[in-house]
Parts: C-alpha cells; sequence; structure tokens
C-alpha cells in the first residue's frame, strides 16, 4: 500500500475554501478528507458571512490573516493576483449561492470544487460546466458516495455484465434529522428547509440528488422519464421532507427511489439495490466496506472491500487492509485523488478528458439539477409521467 | 403454553379441500398447518382435474375414495346432503376459480377459507360476502402473513400510538422465482403468467396483495388513491412481473410498494416498514420471530417473539419459546385458529361480529381485489393518480 | 413436495407418550412436530405425576380415559399386552427419570425417542442401547437442532471436503432464561437447576450437549480431551448454569464451546462455526433456513433452505419453499421422518443398520453423556486436560 | 462539531517516525490518523534498514533528506541536539524492536507512542515504564481499538452500572490471512512467524493482547488466572496461529478469549461481548459505529455513533454526524488526539496523571505484555489455571 499511497503523495497542492465555518457540517469534512490524503494545504479561505466567525475559523485553521477574506468576491480577486494563488477552491456553501461563487473562481481561472447540488437552475449548472470549459478548469462536485471503493465495484460488476441487462433499481435515502421541526435551533436545517436557500426542493435537492447520481455512476442508466410525490411533513414547512419516485429509464428498466428526512430510525442510509437478468447488487453507504453482489440462482455473495479477489486497481485505492472499516473520509478523499490528479495534469498543461478521471464532475452535475427540477415538475401536474 | 394448547384442542373440526394435488404448493401447506394445530381432520377433497392425480391424492392422505370427488360441484352436492358434512372447505386453486368453487360451499352452508385474491373481480368479491353472510357461513382468505405474532405486535404497536401519526409506509415484496421463463415445466408459474386464470395482473395480485392486506392490517391505513407502473419482465410474457406503486392514503400519509418477482436472490422478502411522527416499525417475514421497533430519538430495539415484555395475549399465541423459531406454518395455524372459533360459534348459533375475531375476512378479501384492479387500471393510465 | 410429503404420509403410527403434561414445555413440542408430520396419533399417556393434571391432559387431547395411566409402569404393562399396543413412546421427562422409563418400554419391545440427555450415568445409556438391540427396537434421543436441513447442508458440505480438514470449532449457546433465580416460579427452571432430577451438570447437560451432538453430527470428529470452566452463577445455585470448555480432537483440531443461562438478551442462540483448511461453515439454529459457507480467499456465500443450488436429496425434505420460514417444530419432525422409517422397516421385519437413518440414536446419546461426565470431571481437576 | 475542532486543532506538533517503510503497514496508518487530525507534522524519520526504501520513504513523504537517518540511534541522537526536536516519536517497527528503539528516544526526552505489544519481556516493559517517568515523557502504546467512540461508550455504560456485575466475557479476534503459508512473499507474515522478531507468540501477541486490552479497557476487570491452549496451524510454524483461551477475573467473573489467523472469512473481527446480572453490553469492531446494549428483560437497543441519546462528552468526539461511517483511522486519531493533549500539557510544564487522559499507555502495555507471557506459560504447562 505504501507505493501506491507515495505515487499519491508527491503532487503537492493548495486550496482555499468559501464555506465551511463554525456549525457547518461538510467544510470541515472536506479539510479532514484532504488532510487525510495528505496532498493538498488549506492557504485562505472566506468561511462565515459573520466576520467575527470568518475570522475565529481562519485562527483555529492557522491561516495568515491576510488570507482569509470577508466575501467570496474579494477573495476571487485578491487570490487571483498573488503568485501562490492557491490550485482549487471549495465551495461549501447553502445551494443558492453556488452559482455565484463557483462562477467568481472558475472565470479567474481557479478549479473548484462544488458542493451538490451544482446549483438552483439548470441553465446555470450548463454556465458552470461552459464557464470551466472556458477557462480550463476542473470543476467536481463532491457526490461523496461516488468514492466508495465498493461503490465503484458495484460499477466494475455491471458495467463488465455480471448481472446481465438491468430490469429494476430499488434505490433509498432514508434520514430522521427532521422528523421534528428543528429548523429554530439548527442552521443547516434552516437554510434546507427554506426555499430561498434550498431551491425548489429540500429533500430531493439534499439526498434525493445523491441516489439520483449514485445510481446513474453505477449503471449508467439514462432517466427516460419519472414521477414523483414529493411530502412536505412537518408544520409550518414550505419544502419537502420526504420524496418517493418512479421512474423509467431509457432501455425500459424502471426504478423506485425514495428519500426522507422524518424517517425515525434512519441516519443516513443510503441503499441502492440493482436487479437484472443475470443478478443483483446491493450496496449500502453505512455498510460501505461491503458489497452484496448475486448471480442468478446462486447463494449471495458478501465481498469485503480489501478481499484478495477484488481487481487490482481497486485494490490500489485501499488505504487499510480488508476488516478495518474505511468510512467517509475515505470516500471523499478518494474522489479528491482523483480531482487533484486530473488538477496537475492541467497545472502542467495536458490536455484532459473527462472520462480518464473517476471523480463526479459537471456532467454529473448537471444531471443532478434536471432531477430536482424534474421532480419538481411532476409534484405539480396531473401527468402521470414526466419526460426528460 | 399448555394451558393455551389445551384450550385449543377441545374443538375439534372436519374439512374438505379444493386443489393442492401433486405439484401444487399451498395446498399442502394448508394442510400441515392445520395438522399443527392438531383441530382439524381432512375428510373429502376433489385435488386435481386430472383423475390419477386426484385418486392418487386422496390415497396419499387416507381418504375415504368415496369422499374424493371429479370435480367441485359434485363435492358441494355430495357432502352437503351427508349428515357428517365437513365443518368448512379450503379452496386452494388457481385465481380464476376462485369465484364459483367458494360460492358453490357458501351456497350450501359450507364455511370456506379462500386462497388470496378472493376473486378475479370485485363484483364477485362482494357476491362472496354477500352469500357467507346469507347461509350464515364463515368466509376467510388466507393472508397468511396477518398470522404472525410480530405482524400482530406491529398492529399493536401502532393501533397504541407507539409510532404517532403515521407519514410514510414503506413495503416491499421482492421474490426471484420467474427471473427467466419457466412456465414450461413450473406448473405455478404457468398458471399465474395465464391471464385466463391469474386475472390482470400476476404479480400484483399474487404478492402486492399480500403487501396490501399486511399493510392495511398492520395499519388500518386506508388507500385514497395510487399510481401503479407495472413492468412485464421475461419475453413472451403478457402479465406483470415487477410493478412499483406510489400510494396516498386517507389523512396524508404516502407510500411506496414494491413487488418483484425478477429479484435475484430474493425468495420470498415481504417486508413491511412504518414510520410515524413519534417512531417507526418494521416487519420483515422471513424474520417473523423479529421486530423492530425504534421510538424517535431513542435507539432501535429489536422485539422477540416469545420475549417476557410483549402483551400477555401475543404470548398466549406461542406454540415455542422465545429462540425456537416459528415459521410460514404456524403463522397459517394462527389464522386458522381464530376462524375456526369463528367457525365453533357459528356451529353453536352464536350471533358473531368479525371484528372479535383475528383472521382475515371478506373484507379484506374485497380490499384486495379493488387493489388489484386499481393497480391495472393506472398502468393503462396518462393521469397520475387513480381514486378509490 | 406434494410427492414426498406423499410418500412420506403412506405409513401411519400410534404412539404414548410419558411427561408432557401442563406447564412442561418440551412434550407439546413433540405433539406439535408429530402432527405436522401428519403420520403418528397419540393413543395413550402418563401425562403428569399429578393425577388431576394427568387426567386433564388426556381430555385436552382426546384420549381414550383408559389409556391414560396414573405411572408410567402401569402404562407399559398395560399397552404391551393390547392387540393395538403403539408402535413407539416419546419419552419427555425430567433427566433423572429417562432410564428407568425407556427402560420399562424397551424390556417390552416399544422403540423409544427419548428427551436428552439420555440418562444421567454413562453406564445406564450403555445399558439401554443394549436393551434396545434385545428387544430389536429403535431408540432415538431427540437432539433437534440436527433435524435442520441447513445443518445436514453443513454436515454435507464438511464430509465432502469444501473446508478441507479441520482446524477449529467454535461453537456457542447462550440464553437467558436463568440470568434470575426463577425456580419458584418455573417448573422447567426448577428440575433443571436441582442436582437430583438433572443430574451433575444443569447448563452443560441441558445445552452443552446440544452443542457436543450437533458439532459431531457435522463434523465427525471425535473429542480426545477436555478442560471446562463451570460457573454457578445466581444465588443459592448449586450446578453450573453458564460454562467454558476447551477441546482437543482426535487429529489435532481445537474447539471452543460455551453455553450459558444467564446471557442477557440471548434466547436459544446456538451458534457453530467450523473452520478448515479450505474453508469454513457457520450455522445459527435461530436463522435455521440460511448456512454460511465460505471458501477460502472468495467471499462468503449465504446458502438458503429451498435454494435450486442445494442437493436434491436434501430439497426433498423441504417442506416449504424457499423464503417461507421453515423452523423449529420442521426441524423435529424431520427427525421424526427418519425415525419412523426405521420404526416402519422394524415393523415389517427388515434388518436395520443405524447407519442409514439421519436420526440421533443411542450412539450420539452415550455420546452426550460421557460429555456431560467429563465436564463435570474437568470442573474438579486441577490437571489440565481431561482424557476421553 | 467545529467548535470541537477548532480546539483540537490549535497545538500544533511536530513528530517522527521510526519503521513504517514501503510494504509495511501500520505506519502508513499512523501518519494517515495524525493527518486526519491536523495537528500533527511528521519531520524527521527512519523508515527502514534499508538503505534505498528508507531515502524513497523520506521522498515520498516530503522530508528534508537530513532529517531521513539510517537507523534510530543516529537519529535519536541527531534529533535531540535541534532547537525545534520533534515533540514525540512514532515507533512501528517488529515487536523485537520496540524496547530498544522507545529506550532510545525516552532518555533522550522524547514522548513515545509505540506499536503494540510494548515489549517482548515483561522486564522491559517495566523499564520503558520508568523511562519515561524519569525523562518525564509521555509513553503512549496504540492499541486502536480503544479509540473508538462506541468503545469508549461501552465502557461508559458498564462503568455506570448498566449491565450490573459482570459474570462473562466472551471476546473473539478471528482474522484469515495467515491460512496459508504466506510468509515467503508477506513481509509482515514473515516477522510475525518468526520467533526472533515476534517474541513467544505471534497471534496472542498480535491479536490476543487486543482483545486482553480492549476487554481491560471497557471492563476493568483483572485477570487471576487463565488456560491457554496455543495451536500452531499451518506447516513448518513455529509459533501460534489460533489460541484459545479460558480465563477467571478477580471477582469471580469467567471469561473466553479466542483469536485466529486461520479464520476463512474473517478480515479483522474483534467482538467483546459482556455479560451481567443486569443486561448485556456487546462492541464488534468491523461495525464500530455500533454498539449493542440489553438491559435484562428488555429488546436489544443498537446504539449508533453520533446519536442524540449518547453522553454529550463522547458526542464531541464524533468527527462526523450519526450514518456518515468513521472507521479505523478515526479511531488511532482519536488515541492521538487524547496523547497529544498530554505531550501538550508536558511541553507546558504541567504535572499531569494518567487517569486524567484517555488513551493507552504504559500500564496497559505492561498488562498485554503480562498476559502474553502467561499464555506460553499455560500452553507449555499441564496444570489447568496458571496465576497471575
Amino acid at each position: 500500500m505504501i507505493e501506491a499511497a507515495s505515487a499519491r503523495a508527491q503532487d503537492k497542492f493548495t486550496y482555499g475554501m468559501v464555506g465551511g465555518g463554525p456549525g457547518a457540517f461538510i467544510g470541515a469534512v472536506h479539510r479532514a478528507s484532504l488532510n487525510l490524503g495528505g496532498k493538498a494545504q488549506l492557504v485562505c479561505g472566506c468561511f462565515s458571512r459573520n466576520a467575527g466567525k470568518n475570522r475565529e475559523s481562519g485562527e483555529a485553521l492557522s491561516l495568515d490573516p491576510g488570507r482569509v477574506y470577508e466575501n467570496y468576491i474579494e477573495m476571487a480577486q485578491a487570490e487571483a493576483e498573488r503568485p501562490d494563488r492557491p490550485d482549487f477552491i471549495v465551495v461549501a456553501t447553502p445551494n443558492d449561492s453556488h452559482y455565484d461563487i463557483c462562477r467568481a473562481f472558475l472565470d479567474r481561472g481557479f478549479s473548484v470544487m462544488c458542493e451538490k447540488p451544482m446549483t438552483i437552475y439548470v441553465e446555470h449548472a450548463y454556465l458552470l460546466q461552459k464557464a470551466a470549459a472556458r477557462h480550463n478548469c476542473v470543476l467536481g462536485v463532491s457526490y461523496v458516495y461516488t468514492g466508495h471503493i465498493m461503490a465503484k465495484m458495484a460499477r466494475r460488476l455491471i458495467r463488465e455484465g455480471a448481472i446481465g441487462e438491468i430490469r429494476m433499481v430499488m434505490a433509498e435515502y432514508p434520514q430522521q434529522w427532521l422528523i421534528d421541526a428543528v429548523e429554530g435551533e439548527n442552521k443547516q436545517a434552516a437554510w434546507r428547509t427554506d426555499p430561498a436557500q434550498s431551491g425548489q426542493c429540500n429533500c430531493v435537492g439534499d439526498i434525493g440528488s445523491h441516489i439520483e447520481s449514485l445510481v446513474h455512476y453505477m449503471t449508467g442508466l439514462k432517466i427516460e422519464k419519472l414521477c414523483a410525490n414529493l411530502d412536505i411533513f412537518g408544520e409550518g414547512r414550505t419544502l419537502d421532507t420526504n420524496a418517493s419516485i418512479l421512474l423509467k429509464y431509457e432501455g425500459g428498466a424502471s426504478g423506485v427511489y425514495w428519500c426522507s428526512q422524518v424517517a425515525a430510525g434512519y441516519e443516513n442510509a443510503l441503499r441502492v439495490r440493482i436487479f437484472g437478468t443475470e443478478g443483483t447488487v446491493e450496496f449500502e453507504q453505512e455498510k460501505s466496506n461491503f458489497l452484496t453482489y448475486i448471480p442468478k440462482g446462486k447463494p449471495a455473495q458478501v465481498l469485503v472491500r480489501g478481499g484478495d479477489y477484488l481487481p487490482a486497481d481497486l485494490r490500489a485505492l485501499d488505504r487499510l487492509p480488508a476488516g478495518h472499516p474505511e468510512g467517509y473520509h475515505e470516500a471523499l478523499a478518494n474522489i479528491y485523488d482523483e480531482f487533484l490528479r486530473a488538477v496537475a495534469a492541467k497545472r502542467a498543461g495536458e490536455e484532459i478528458c473527462e472520462a480518464d478521471f473517476d471523480f463526479p464532475g459537471a456532467e454529473m452535475g448537471i444531471d443532478g439539477v434536471w432531477f430536482i427540477e424534474k421532480c419538481a415538475e411532476s409534484t405539480k401536474s396531473d401527468t402521470k409521467w414526466i419526460k426528460f
């Protein structure tokens, strides 16, 4: 393993962050995952719109106070002019600000890793894709679950035909954190349930889009049409906290996606089951070191991350031997490893092709915004199927 | 336990069976479950339309050859005139024949336990209900999973408010036995996939209706409208082998039902999860000695059949102590215990009220046929929601 | 399945029972399991030393009052002289009475199914074996877990070399029912913790001997020596309620057996894991429809009872299709099926060989008593290993 | 969470490493876990006795070549004289070298985190403890599993009396990696099975000592005596690859420890179950985000890391919300957080007391070596119990 780690470790990067101040969740996770990888150093940031909290974060992170900015525009302008400008920017703010912030950095030639969903409006998503292309930047969208080694193994099995032709996708993502109205005391709950910051959907936008991206990552299936039932459970709310969606994919397969933030007992239980003519593949993110594969007519097999029987290129991603659990940080670190490989290639002046890198990029980001938009459209419609 | 068993054992019954010949599945299960209970003796039957097989079954079952009939009409007529006529008839034939057979026996004053779905057409289901009432007979429909003690415990928890107001139902029933076209060699597969014998739906009729009945049994929820996507997977087939259904219940809860006969690795995996404002209840029939209950904000609890903490009336149903697994036979035997209690009451000339007995009856049978019909209607419609 | 069931059903038997009165557990289970099989009818018995309870049981079981006896001697004498004497006797009494009761019936030419442990003293166990041989009777000992189809599959895999040479056996059987001193209110607890009725060991005798028999059944391993640590947990007790035992088998394999009646949260959790040079096999009685098999260097496989990939002769034992759980009753019914096959052969005057029948007999019964005796010896000794 | 992380992040440390070169496992894990915490920077090292590999590692880790040393003596001497000498040293070499290396650094005033087992001989373990005390250094032993939040929760429940008085400990640690003789190709296998480098025991020393330390950490129980059966499975080997051990603790509780490196299908399956008079607690390291707690007479509860119902001080250790799995890296990072808190206190000139810090230190290290020694003694003895 050390060999692989050495190879990875040789390139060094610097980065800035927008968002991720006190009380936020995902920004700190990005920093920890980048730390785990050991290749990228945080050098600047704008962590909170609250000046005190922003400063406090900068200090806690041992940043040069001169590189802790009051707003992202100032940060983009100032950092763009430094000779030691960072290699990339992590955007970990509420959904409604993604477009403007990403745009500000992409247009100044910074590569960007943006939290999902990429934007609120599909048009904006396309504009970010174009901006990245125009300025020769790498644009990633942190659909973290695509970084799990066993999710990659699921993709491998499916792509290699182990389950034949796909007939049915059954995917769910239940959580419990919004079962009661915690918006008053929980900062994340407050913005996620606020249409102004969250967009047209809350539950579908936050976790539904994780289902959509992970299913697409594993299967390559394209949605032909969908039929969504969005529920606004919880008094006083105006956005969905539960959603059930029927799907038809191109080629004839069917699907069901269910996501919920009001499912008592479920913390973060993303689970994807893919049924084909020759077998089944199942992945649960809370048991991400395992993968169930059932060849038709045979006993179910439980594959373990690190297992000798896994392909060498996937085993090369192991940071720990089998039985020594990897988790969420490692999944995000895996995504960054590929993202940084692309950033390094750009930095070296190479022409790169997205398909050569295994991280969620602009295409997946755009698909995610389409999915949210179509779910919102369906829930207002009396027509059964909403076409893509 | 012996006390309860003694009490149960004191009444003795005789019965006849239509269907359940060589190669069938469910008829033999009814006989074994009745044997397990030890209260009812098979005395006559018409087991197969094939005279040889019919005779062979009668012999294997040690019946008086004079009470093994070539067809059910003859059986109904002959048995009706005997002084020792059986107390009830089990109907375990393909769906399309249920109505005529049940009718023949009900009209002659026999109580009947009919396999589900009760009939193919809703009108017929109502007619059976009326026939039973007119002739003062007990009519049961063998939705076997309602007989599990832990399904009854789920119902109890829900009815007593343990999970608050229901918001979401997530229920599934995947199987794998029709993943390939086995209709040529498998008798049951042949009739189930044949519209003439199976009715408008195959998968929804066979196992979808089990979901519907079990959810209703546990929750009491009434379906307001549904939206169904039925898939005909498997070449040359004309009936569904996979179905995904969105539901809205009266009162605002939502639901998803998924049933499939093409899900590799799943044998008979009926699973129902009920999410409320105060908690969650989950039941899996393949682990029917357990029940998961999650009170909001607390750790998940795994309740075990036979556990000291279960209510006394449910513990009285135990045939075995905790940790000594009961299964499918016991579930059906539990249904028969209640059905026979009703039959005994009728025999004793008592007025009975269905609500005093805990077995699936005509109401549940009618609901099941409605459900199948509405799914068939939805799948042909462009309108999102089909109202009940 | 019906074919197999028919074949089984053709022979009919009658039996008597000693023990199994009100408040007992296992006697009623024997009756239910025999009912499930549908081949044997209870015709006489002596259910309790309490005359009232004895009569009550006989009535509840619809027996001829003339064949309900006040004691087993009277029963043995009277039934031996009837022309319609029963084919076999079930002995379901406390351990200390097994020898005398079995002897009384064997000596009068009745076949016997005796609860385990067969006797308290090894000498008595040998005497019963000889009595059975002398009188040409079948003698079974109801080690019920050997009746599970998936336990038979474990045996098959091991015997066919699927896990290579066995190195280690890890077996446990925790229960919780004696965690508190319930002897006052629980009849079974009272006799099991009483040396006069239970013998030298309680926990080892009751459930430890199930481990020993099941491991031997699956593996064929013979114990060379053992080292036991018996604990008497629970105030005022004089017999073990927890035991941990190291073992060395002939050929060099090692083992650990742990049994306990004071393990909160465990109902009846017999679990056997067999580790060999080429793989592992694992069986849990509370999940008796499954078997885990792990070929060395490959993913774990979960085999399901009823699975298409199981050998035909084991599939022929299915009473229900895969996914329709069988449980404890079915395991005991399977043992009776084989026992009755042997009884029928004797009845037909055939010479039979124990090895041709798959039910636990005198050999296994004797081994069980040896095991208990050696555990008692070890726990009093300062020598590490007690040889067999 | 960010608050806690900020607090933690304010102190910064530097460290050196001995061992952890190419092909090693645990050294890289220490570096990644320290990276994850984000507080300590590697500044020097001696990674391999092979000069080329040593240099290569230093480069891969971006170290100043002048601080990459050919042997640990040279490193200890040179670094001791630098004004920017590192705060602590990580020792991640084979067991036989721990004593000399730790001694070299402790004697020069460096705090040390040493891999387990601390030494091969008990005398050496005491000498290291004394050296640390004499030079006012912090000495940690990286029993990583004590770093899991849910292992800490198990300890909390037990210490607070949730399971009453402990009666039985059932602990196991099966692995499969030495099922075949891989010593030729696997560097770690080579030294672990070599008595010269590994010490008196292989399996007991490597993973048995993890059981011992984790049980002690959770329960506080002291071993009174033990009886060990060590097996040398695998041709040509001279050290144990499987061990089963009976234990009696002070106060009367019993225990069984089983560890194995030849258990097909098990990667790293450390599992500890503690049974008391009032309940049971169970922890599995491969499912380290969960803990099972069973109060006597109640349903089993599954506690989840991050759950709202956990105590605030344990929740403060969360790096990720519930349902976002933490794993092995986080457990080691938690140990380092406490170790660094002690290092910082020493650096600040404070008197510290080991009991104020929650990391495995010299006491636990000494206990571990005693345990290994007593197991080796027992396996050679004919006496049942070996006293401590």
